[in-house]
């Protein structure tokens, strides 16, 4: 039986494509094998990825000015490659810190060198909010943010229109959730496990003219160019991820109806969620700034850790999984992506005001 | 239908794997989620994690003085990762090259600033050999070697013995597919993508006391230590691909009766075809020296180019998929992986011997 998943990520995926992988697994297109089976250079593997990346390209609504990669290491593998590629010999960049991740991309930017500096950062109150006045310098040759905080819950709900560098951001958590304006961004990276697919798919979209300034003479794997040249076949990709990952995009354009439905469907997943713990009379309460709410990730707390761990435990009995905070700041978490449907949040909304009733 | 799948990898896998795969892709063990959409930090990835680890070790005979772990990116990420790591700031390291795959490993090392020199070299004669003399420096870091060569067809019968640095390997192609003696390795990497599982999935073995040889302040992904320290959870890994490559690891131990047995089916399956290629009266040449013959990787020739091309269509349309030699060298290859059955082998050679005689 499926429980309701609301996993921080790897996270929930849709059921048609899960029963569409189960089915073609021993004969995928008709080829006689599993597509793990393919050869990454058959016609019909170089195929479904060129196709996958025109579907992602055709949701965002990107132009020949953009290429969608599909490379590997998750985001802490961007976090080193962003500034070896674009700010080697100490060379500057500005990074927005808003929580856990956008810290490490940031310290990663040290290991490897860079001057890296804060531009702002919401660490003086625990990461609730995002900020929205930044110190930029003119000189540095990108700006750096995350999109959507998973840990504490929060989510830029617009991007700096003033930077004086190109904004590359991780967007690994609120990846084709809503459409995307990607007019002041150069690279924008995501891992696959929360709205696209199986872990161990990073998807990097990047302007070829961004790459291009990139330093020159490192390893081929840590070179973007590498991944543009090669239409991301320089070595064997990770071939069953991309599947899964352009079934998911199909189900994106097709029963789901393009991004704009998309993010139409996560607002009323949100708002239920948000009006749950608001209505509750102060039983529930949010973790993240109002005005930075996530879409995604639906952070709250209950009037005390012992309350906590007995809502996580008895919704676990009930079938709703995942809700558990993440581990370094606790309380309650429910993830809200794509492939969650409303009537899991509508379950989960009447099983916190039980709960509420109950124990208030 | 299935093919006859005789891939260079992505290859084949078992059956029994795939059905289990497909059978569990909604539910996995019952945590009523697929296994793609469960928290790696769940207990049940960790334990299915660890259960693989120790399969692995298992089924190689590893003591403690090694870690299993489980990587992305590749071989192409290890090229440039050994040198990062063990021979920075213009050390010294040693490579055997035997073919395209330790060519390009030597020139990343020479791109990651290492001093990296040719202890022996087969380019002389087209790499259709396995060189036997070595010219180690003493003062190598360690030495770099490819124990299978998927493009000519060659693979190391024995390791060198009196290198005086630790060895070092590239095994993609032929791990898991025989019993193998570490004594003399201190690293080994392993793309999962032919005999273990779905591409994406780089399995390292490593001694720590040879890990903590390392350099320091490396990018966090980019250094052994880290995968080690975290028991490959630094990030988000490849958990599907873990997955599958826990399933055949169960199948070697348990279906296939571990990797003596293992062999000895190989070594059947590989003198079949080779027998048929040696009992053709000339009209099939094997393209490597006998005495380097590879027991995954069997390569030949047809006495034209037209004849090949019409051998691999004919044979395609008969069900034999995968039989193109690697794009920089032509003729016919025949991959006989773990999980190529001797039966697909048998119909190979008396399709051969047939297409011989209509076509001789």
């Amino acid at each position: 039986m499926r429980v309701f998943n609301f996993n921080g990520g790897p996270a929930a995926l849709p059921v048609e494509v899960l029963e569409q992988v189960a089915a073609e697994m021993l004969d995928w297109r008709g080829v006689g094998m599993s597509v793990m089976e393919a050869s990454h250079r058959s016609k019909e593997v170089a195929a479904m990825t060129a196709e996958a990346e025109a579907d992602l390209k055709e949701l965002l609504g990107l132009d020949g000015g953009w290429r969608a990669l599909f490379l590997q290491g998750g985001a802490s593998l961007q976090f080193a490659m962003i500034p070896m590629n674009f700010a080697p010999d100490g060379a500057p960049c500005d990074y927005v810190d808003t929580g856990l991740w956008s810290t490490k991309a940031f310290q990663e930017a040290k290991i490897c060198g860079a001057d890296a500096r804060l531009a702002a950062s919401s660490a003086e109150d625990k990461f609730v909010f995002i900020p929205s006045e930044f110190d930029f310098r003119p000189q540095a040759r990108y700006v750096y943010l995350t999109s959507n905080n998973t840990v504490r819950g929060t989510q830029w709900s617009s991007f700096p229109q003033d930077a004086p560098a190109p904004l590359t951001a991780d967007m690994s958590s609120d990846f084709l959730s809503r459409p995307l304006d990607l007019t002041k961004f150069s690279l924008v990276h995501a891992g696959a496990q929360k709205n696209v697919g199986p872990a161990g798919l990073t998807i990097v979209l990047i302007r070829p003219e961004f790459a291009a300034t990139g330093r020159s003479g490192l390893p081929h794997l840590l070179d973007y160019r590498t991944y543009i040249e090669s239409d991301s076949m320089y070595n064997t990709p990770p071939v069953f991820a991309i599947y899964v990952a352009g079934l998911v995009f199909k189900w994106l354009k097709g029963t789901m109806g393009g991004l704009a439905a998309v993010e139409r469907r996560n607002r009323v997943k949100a708002a239920t969620l948000y009006g749950a713990i608001d209505g509750s009379g102060g039983f529930y309460r949010g973790a993240a700034r109002p005005d930075s709410r996530s879409l995604m990730n639906v952070t709250y707390r209950l009037p005390s850790e012992a309350l906590e761990m007995t809502f996580l435990a008895e919704a676990k009995k009930a079938g709703f999984d995942g809700l558990g905070g993440h581990r370094s700041v606790g309380g309650v978490r429910a993830s809200l992506y794509n492939a969650v449907e409303l009537k899991a949040v509508e379950a989960l909304a009447a099983f916190m005001a039980e709960f509420a009733r109950k124990n208030g």
